[in-house]
C-alpha cells in the first residue's frame, strides 16, 4: 500500500500549491453547490455538467440545457433555476442533464479535472463517500471552494468532518497545517454545529437574501450513499 | 470614531482579496521573519531594508550592505547571516541598516506597502502593537506570511492571539471567518502553545535543519515594545 496523505486547500486561489495528478480531489461546497449535486443525484439526476463563467451558462441555456445557475445567491434571470438544494426536486431533475454554475463550487471542479478523480462531498453523502476514499489507495485532497478565493468557516467544518474521519480510521497520514486546523475546528464546532455556523459570513449572506431555509438541510449528515464523481466534463454517479 | 474592522489574510495568495489602502497591515511571520526583526529592533538596528528577490539581494551585498537572507532555511551563500532571531544582536546590528531577504515574509511586506501603514507582528512585541492598533481609528488586516503561499499554523495561531485581543477590548469588530476561525483555534492552542506547535510543518522543518533553537524565544511574549513600521521601502522603528 502506498502512504495515503491527507491534505486540505482552504481556497481555490492556492489550488495550485495543493494540485497533484495521482490525487483524488474532493470539492467541499457546504452553502450551497456540493449539498445541491449531492441532493440532485439522491433525487435522480442523470449528470450534472458544471459551467465556470455566466457566458458558458448562457450558451448552455441556448441549446436548451436545463439550466441551474446564480451568481451571490441571486438566479440567473435565464436560468430555470438556482442554486438552492431545495430546487433539486425529482420532479424537475430525474433523469435529466443539469447545467450548473455557481459562484464558487463549480469553477474548481473544471479546474481540478486533470487530477486523478474528482468527486463531490458534502455533509449529505459524508459516511458513503469517506468509506470510499478510505477504501481508495491514493493521496486525497479536500479543496473547499470558499468565497471568492477567501477562506470560509462553512466548507472548512465539513472538511475538517471528513478529515478527522479518515485520520481516525481510515490509514491516512498529514503533514498539512490545514488539515490539522481544520480538524481541531471541527471538533471545536461539532457539539453545537448551527449554533457555530451563525459565525460564517455566508450564513449573513443567505440570511439577507431570505435563502437560508436550506441552512439545516445542508448540515444534515448522510441524506443519500451516492457519490458524485466528475467524468469527462461531466458529474455521474460514481 | 469609524468602524474598526479587523480582517485576517492566511496567506499571501489572497493578499489582492483582503487588501486595502485604507487600512493597516500587520505582517505575522512568527517563524522567523518578524520575530527576528522585532528582536533586531530590541538590539538597537537602524533600519531593515526587506527585498523580495535572491537577486536584490545578491545586488544590495554588493553595494556593501549587512545582508540577512535565507531560502527554505538555508542561509544564501553570500549572505552575512541567516534567518534566525539570535543572529540579530546587538554587536552586529546596532545603529546599522540591515538588508533582509527570507522565504515568505519578506515579499509580502513589499507587495503591501501602498496601505495606509505595514507594521510588523509578532509575540515579541504583542502588548506594545495591540495596544497601538486600538488607538488607531483605522481598519485592520492581519497578514500571516504563510508557507509558499499555503496556510501556516504558527502564523494563524499568533494572528489569532492578536485578534482576540482586539475583539475583546479594542473596539473591534469583523465579518472575516478567518478571524473566527484564528481566534477558536488560538483558544484551543494557548494553554499549550508549545505543545500545538508540535503539529505544525514548519517546526517539523526547522527541526530536521537543526534550526529550532528559536523556537520558545519566537513564541515569547513582551520582548520588546518597539513596533517596526514600513516606511519608504524601509522598516524604522514607529
Amino acid at each position: 500500500m502506498t502512504q495515503k496523505w491527507l491534505e486540505i486547500c482552504f481556497t481555490p486561489a492556492i489550488f495550485s500549491e495543493h494540485a497533484d495528478r495521482e490525487a483524488i480531489i474532493v470539492v467541499v461546497d457546504v452553502l450551497r453547490a456540493t449539498s445541491s449535486i449531492c441532493n440532485a443525484f439522491a433525487n435522480g439526476v442523470k449528470e450534472i455538467i458544471p459551467v465556470s463563467t455566466v457566458e458558458e451558462a448562457r450558451e448552455m441555456k441556448g441549446k436548451g440545457h436545463l439550466l441551474a445557475a446564480e451568481r451571490d445567491g441571486f438566479v440567473l434571470s435565464f436560468a430555470d433555476f438556482g442554486n438552492s438544494p431545495f430546487n433539486f426536486t425529482a420532479d424537475k431533475v430525474q433523469g435529466r442533464s443539469v447545467v450548473y454554475s455557481t459562484t464558487n463550487g463549480t469553477g474548481i471542479m473544471n479546474r481540478a479535472s486533470d487530477c486523478h478523480e474528482v468527486v463531490i462531498g458534502s455533509y449529505l453523502n459524508f459516511s458513503s463517500l469517506c468509506s470510499w476514499l478510505e477504501m481508495q489507495d491514493r493521496k486525497v485532497v479536500i479543496v473547499c471552494a470558499g468565497w471568492k478565493n477567501r477562506f470560509n468557516l462553512e466548507d472548512t467544518l465539513c472538511a475538517g468532518a471528513i478529515a478527522d474521519r479518515l485520520l481516525r480510521g481510515g490509514g491516512f497520514r498529514t503533514i498539512c497545517d490545514s488539515v490539522h486546523a481544520a480538524t481541531d475546528l471541527w471538533k471545536a464546532a461539532r457539539e453545537d454545529l448551527m449554533g457555530y455556523i451563525e459565525k460564517a459570513a455566508q450564513r449573513s449572506r443567505l440570511r439577507d437574501k431570505g435563502l437560508d431555509d436550506c441552512l439545516d438541510f445542508c448540515h444534515t449528515f448522510d441524506v443519500t450513499e451516492k457519490i458524485p464523481v466528475l467524468r469527462d466534463g461531466k458529474i455521474v454517479e460514481l
